[in-house]
């Protein structure tokens, strides 16, 4: 991101912490609140499984500081957050295959540790401004598209649950604790600085990296499976304004994008901008991931439109040329 | 419990575990299931400040074996659920004040130790019907009365957000894993062999103490907030049947009573019942309480009507007359 989007210059000289900030979102939020002016905190736990890598702050290494620790940690996290004016809870498991391997270490990281966390900002810094990354995986199968915020949240995996009780808490500390807090639901995120090579970070990143390397994508079942994908500069640029936006506390807004697009034409997009003589096709669905899925969706984001005045701004199409064009600059990434 | 219900019939001969068996909804689970016949394994932790107490199994203590462990203690639950026909698992944190005050404690003992509980399930024994004590707090404050199953999930404390979870859990190890579980989300519960002494364990258990003892009852706001009281009998019916019935498992089945009566109607036909004097008088909201109050609940329970056969039995005058009378007679109770 070389310019500014509009929507950070309110949080210039403004002390944001970013928890997850060498992950993906993390990282890509760091880098716009620093090209803005702010002054960032990262909190991050560099989870091996997950994410995160010191790499993703090069560029910004100098300007912002880290506190290598777990969110729940709250002697390590108590003074890294006591003077923030905004706090960017990106921190997480995202992993729903993981989740079903694993479960309760999903619940500890995706659920007790943000209720930990929501303990220490309610104690050291209740006034801090809250923006939590939620999923449309709260939702589980849908029973209507577009999925509005009011559709019912019955989660399909472990995952899903634990991320949803983890968005509970931040309401009720919002109106029992009265921390100003605000839930986003984002949908399927891809871009730059998003590990390719980990397990269990979603299709995106394997897709982006199988058609940088000229390996053909397999798609599970038909393919016909809609997905709204957002470019993470959209995402970033909706916690900007979740971040100030005065009506904002308290509400719940789903992240979409109005172009869905099926699992087929998304890999068929991304390796024809890969260019490198990848091929798509279909493969059945593996038992495991077949009882987790939850056919298509495309999250209805009227709500972020009216209330935070955000619209995704990136095609697909750009988007995926944009993000191929980072990655191929980095060949560590992959 | 003299005369055995038709509907724990069916479990007479057959291996039947009862978590939480010594507190309050679980031991009148046991002494119904002994009574009718079944072969009774208990776990309970007889976590301190719970409603659990040895004195509850008296009558039936010879024929009921006591496994005294936390259910995520593999190693002591796995073998007691290796061979049982049924699981019935009450066990839970029920208090909403202290899940406030504790709230890693609650997450703890109603989500985390439930997932656990599942994954020995699984291990051990993944046929055995598994029928999980989940509540209206599910629900939040209610849109809509009486509420049904398809109401909204918004849970207005701690406590709600971590029975949800744990029954989500449940329901996607059913999904997923193929174990028949079947979830009850049960209203406000009285009877026999409830602490009245402790605290958090909600409002009729010290309406029962004070109008026993010849105290004035207080009750909060201007007293008009509804609730459809449930005797612990008919619940145990309820789970007697949805153990039994072939078409329960995967479902999830609100348990209600027709008659919703206000608080300050409740503590009245209490203090009436035990005829000591005990008056009723109305008192301002405590802060902590109004910020997660529900206000006026009532289930709808025309599913469990429909699937199980099942209907409240006993009315909340009868019902309070009978609860009275079992403590009067068992005075360490209060």
């Amino acid at each position: 991101m070389t310019t500014v989007d509009p929507a950070l210059l309110p949080l210039a000289g403004r002390h944001c912490v970013v928890t997850g900030g060498l992950g993906f979102i993390g990282s890509n939020t760091v880098h716009a609140l620093a090209a803005a002016g702010a002054r960032v905190v990262v909190i991050d736990a560099l989870v091996p499984e997950h994410g995160g890598d010191e790499r993703n702050l090069d560029g910004v290494t100098g300007t912002v500081q880290v506190v290598r620790a777990d969110i729940a940690d709250a002697d390590a996290v108590g003074p890294a957050v006591r003077d923030a004016a905004v706090v960017f809870n990106i921190a997480g498991q995202v992993s729903h295959h993981e989740s079903m391997v694993d479960p309760l270490r999903d619940l500890d990281l995706n659920a007790r540790c943000h209720l930990a966390f929501l303990e220490v900002l309610r104690r050291e810094n209740p006034t801090a401004r809250v923006v939590h990354t939620s999923t449309r995986q709260v939702y589980g199968r849908p029973r209507y598209l577009p999925v509005d915020e009011e559709h019912p949240t019955v989660p399909v995996d472990v995952n899903g649950i634990d991320k949803l009780a983890g968005e509970q808490f931040h309401l009720l500390y919002g109106r029992v604790h009265g921390l100003p807090v605000v839930a986003l639901r984002l949908t399927n995120v891809y871009g730059p600085r998003q590990s390719l090579t980990k397990e269990g970070l979603g299709f995106l990143p394997v897709f982006v990296r199988r058609a940088l390397n000229g390996d053909d994508i397999s798609v599970f079942g038909d393919g016909s499976q809609l997905r709204d994908c957002l470019h993470v500069d959209d995402v970033v640029r909706a916690m900007a304004l979740a971040a100030t936006n005065p009506d904002a506390p308290g509400e719940i807004f789903n992240l979409g994008h109005a172009d869905a697009l099926s699992l087929l034409e998304i890999a068929r997009l991304t390796t024809v901008a890969a260019a490198t003589g990848a091929t798509v096709h279909t493969v059945p669905w593996p038992d495991d991931l077949a009882a987790i899925d939850i056919g298509s969706f495309q999250g209805d984001f009227a709500k972020a439109k009216r209330v935070l005045g955000w619209d995704p701004a990136v095609s697909f199409a750009a988007g995926i040329a944009a993000t191929l064009e980072f990655y191929r600059e980095r060949p560590w990434y992959r």
